[in-house]
């Protein structure tokens, strides 16, 4: 049977605002048989360190590791290893990823609230970072970007990269090469469940961090969920990519068919959405997809994904805005005449595209933005990562003889008002003592 | 037999860094049991909405509701309950948070990474914040000033409120009206976990929000963790509260002992803890600490919580740093001729307070910094509240023609080697238009 795309593309027409949550919904999935296994590894790292580790890394790696640190030696046999190219690239991206997230530094904020009252909010780097970087086919080497340049720049102590080995016992060397390029402290032959459960507890190759990042397939997502549970901090809960495209007559339907595509390759579980004020554009992107899709060496995966993304046509912007953020896309691209009102109005995105040159590849790699970004509707209400998920806000507070007399009485009465004699006491103390 | 505080303290002399994690180990709790019943409640809850709420109400609050909304009404008459004085004294504390908060506000955050490639970060609400306000003997009004301030200044466009009612049906009048002043849309009678569930879902009386903040019991905690694994983003995971204070022979006695003190009262699982290098010093805050525990309304808790406390003396300031630093206190009092070693020096902290009159209760009430902090060691990953908690960070890009034929050479290599053919395919076909 032919592919036809017509067959497959659900085109959606004017959808009234009480079947959105339905035709927006993402696909869900139970997650209760894999907490099990990721408990069970759990309790067995935390008891038997390494020797449960090497256990594991047996069973989901197939290899036996008598060392789990990559050595400066295979550093160096990597840096051979990826072409001059590559490298260019690479650190051209790492340029611009340093420029943008190095421009996010914050000043100490301080302020005097009351005379004598000075208080002042300063950003300190969280010291111990873990990162999590999948195996497989495809090496996640700007990832390693995405997550290192920002830790470096935030001044953490420890940045500790975990990922797990082939069936050769290495690690892809352009992985290797970013995470070196980057001030990695110390990169481990780990993945999976093991690598999150050895940064949460410590073992003795590998150390316990305070927060962890990184993507992964869904047992490192449960892993780092439960993680949360012993004390450690991570980026984000994890969802599958997605984008969203408003498009109208002034986009050019080869370009948007093109990052639909591009969102289409992750995984079969992608979701595509394109929304637009023009039945003539979705028509002609349906047509662009259908073409450039037969040219994908992944357009097995691409076509699951399309099968199930949306062609929402709707009457107007203020609708399409609307209709945009309650589904909070994680990408969001804009090519539209008035890119300006979805810019000021959208509330719920991780990261935003405007025009027909702005590529979601592009902040994926080297625009300089970050692409650890909210998923699954998180963009309501998380962060996509930036140089504060390095950090820590902390605050300071001085008080002078002056300022306790200012706020001194309205803390008595309060802390009397909450029952808290002893908070009273600590003002009245000082403030007798000032008489 | 009398109460001899000498016996109770425990006053541990220069304690080797191997120890140190032993001596600074906080209580902990096992929550599998009560997670059981906050499953259960959240289950009933989704399925049955205010037909669940109402049953839980009933059991646990002993009443049962035909409205849970506060009325108009009902807020008047909290206002007319209230006194001047307090009134007077909600006021001062809400201009201080107000002012200290509404200076974190951030400017967007832009750079051109590369000729034609613009890169922007902006903050923008969380649409839809829930608080939640325990009830009880001691109502905390103070917790609504810190937590709904910062959300009508981040511009939040729905803040709920939800506390237990007592066994009349009514909510604390000073909890009331600090939420009508501060600008909270909603307030419901509905207490504990059926609250956060009620949040975390949507019911009919109760609107889903986005994010939830607020203490609460072991209950509530548990019931905020849950609340995470349905897409709800929450403030922090809690434990009880804690003060460390490093003092020299420049602290006043009398004073030390009434912040240890106010620390001690809030519960027998609070944490205090002393680090000195003055043994004279140590010798005269225990005996304060006896003088003044007598005269305290909570003495029976702060007794419970002294019992748990430590007074550790150590040799010199650079150890008792990293002694504070490896234990993370929420509350860090610095009453020392070094403060500023200190200061510079603590990366791991929620809130701190510098000389002999920066009691913690001024934080807890009036100086205009957040009293909302990370407890249990998470003061190495986790801010405390701020008004960056109100928000979400996202990140824009514009790239022209000039930028993409600029960084399009090096995503299409970058892709390719990560073997993600359509994001290559979707900047070759801008590059090739432009040729």
């Amino acid at each position: 049977m032919e592919f036809n795309i017509e067959n497959i593309m659900n085109k959606i027409n004017n959808p009234k605002p009480d079947t959105w949550s339905q035709i927006l919904k993402r696909p869900t999935k139970t997650i209760d048989d894999i907490e099990v296994t990721v408990k069970e590894i759990f309790k067995e790292v935390q008891k038997k360190g390494d020797e449960a580790v090497a256990k594991y890394t047996s069973v989901f790696d197939g290899i036996a590791l008598d060392n789990y640190e990559v050595t400066p030696a295979e550093i160096q046999e990597a840096i051979t290893l990826v072409s001059t190219e590559l490298k260019e690239a690479i650190q051209l991206a790492k340029n611009n990823i340093y420029k943008f997230h190095y421009a996010q530094k914050a000043e100490r904020i301080s302020i005097e609230t009351i005379e004598g009252v000075n208080c002042w909010q300063e950003k300190r780097p969280i010291q111990k970072i873990g990162l999590y970087i999948p195996g497989g086919t495809a090496p996640l080497f700007s990832t390693v970007l995405m997550l290192a340049v920002p830790a470096e720049i935030a001044g953490a102590k420890e940045v500790v990269l975990c990922s797990p080995p082939d069936k050769t016992g290495k690690i892809n060397p352009a992985i290797l090469y970013a995470a070196n390029l980057c001030g990695v402290t110390k990169i481990l032959k780990v993945g999976g469940i093991q690598a999150i459960a050895g940064m949460t507890f410590g073992t003795k190759s590998i150390p316990k961090v305070y927060k962890i990042f990184g993507p992964g397939n869904q047992f490192v997502t449960v892993a780092k969920q439960l993680a949360t549970q012993f004390g450690v901090a991570i980026d984000m809960p994890a969802g599958p990519s997605e984008l969203l495209v408003v498009a109208d007559d002034t986009a050019v339907p080869a370009f948007v068919a093109s990052d639909l595509l591009s969102q289409a390759e992750h995984g079969a579980d992608s979701q595509v959405i394109l929304v637009s004020t023009s039945k003539k554009l979705i028509a002609a992107v349906e047509k662009e997809i259908e073409i450039q899709l037969e040219e994908l060496p992944r357009k097995e995966i691409a076509k699951k994904a399309i099968a199930n993304s949306k062609l929402i046509f709707v009457e107007n912007d203020k609708i399409a805005l609307e209709l945009i953020n309650e589904y909070g896309p994680e990408h969001f691209i804009i090519c539209s005449e008035y890119d300006d009102f979805y810019c000021n109005g959208v509330v719920n995105a991780g990261s935003v595209f405007i025009g027909n040159y702005t590529p979601e590849s592009a902040g994926d790699y080297a625009s300089g933005t970050n692409h650890t970004l909210p998923t699954n509707g998180y963009a309501k209400n998380y962060s996509g990562v930036n140089l504060d998920s390095f950090m820590k806000s902390m605050t300071f507070q001085k008080i002078s003889e002056k300022g306790i007399r200012n706020i001194g009485p309205a803390i008595e009465r309060m802390a009397e008002a909450e029952g808290l004699q002893a908070h009273k006491n600590a003002v009245t103390l000082r403030l007798k003592n000032l008489e």
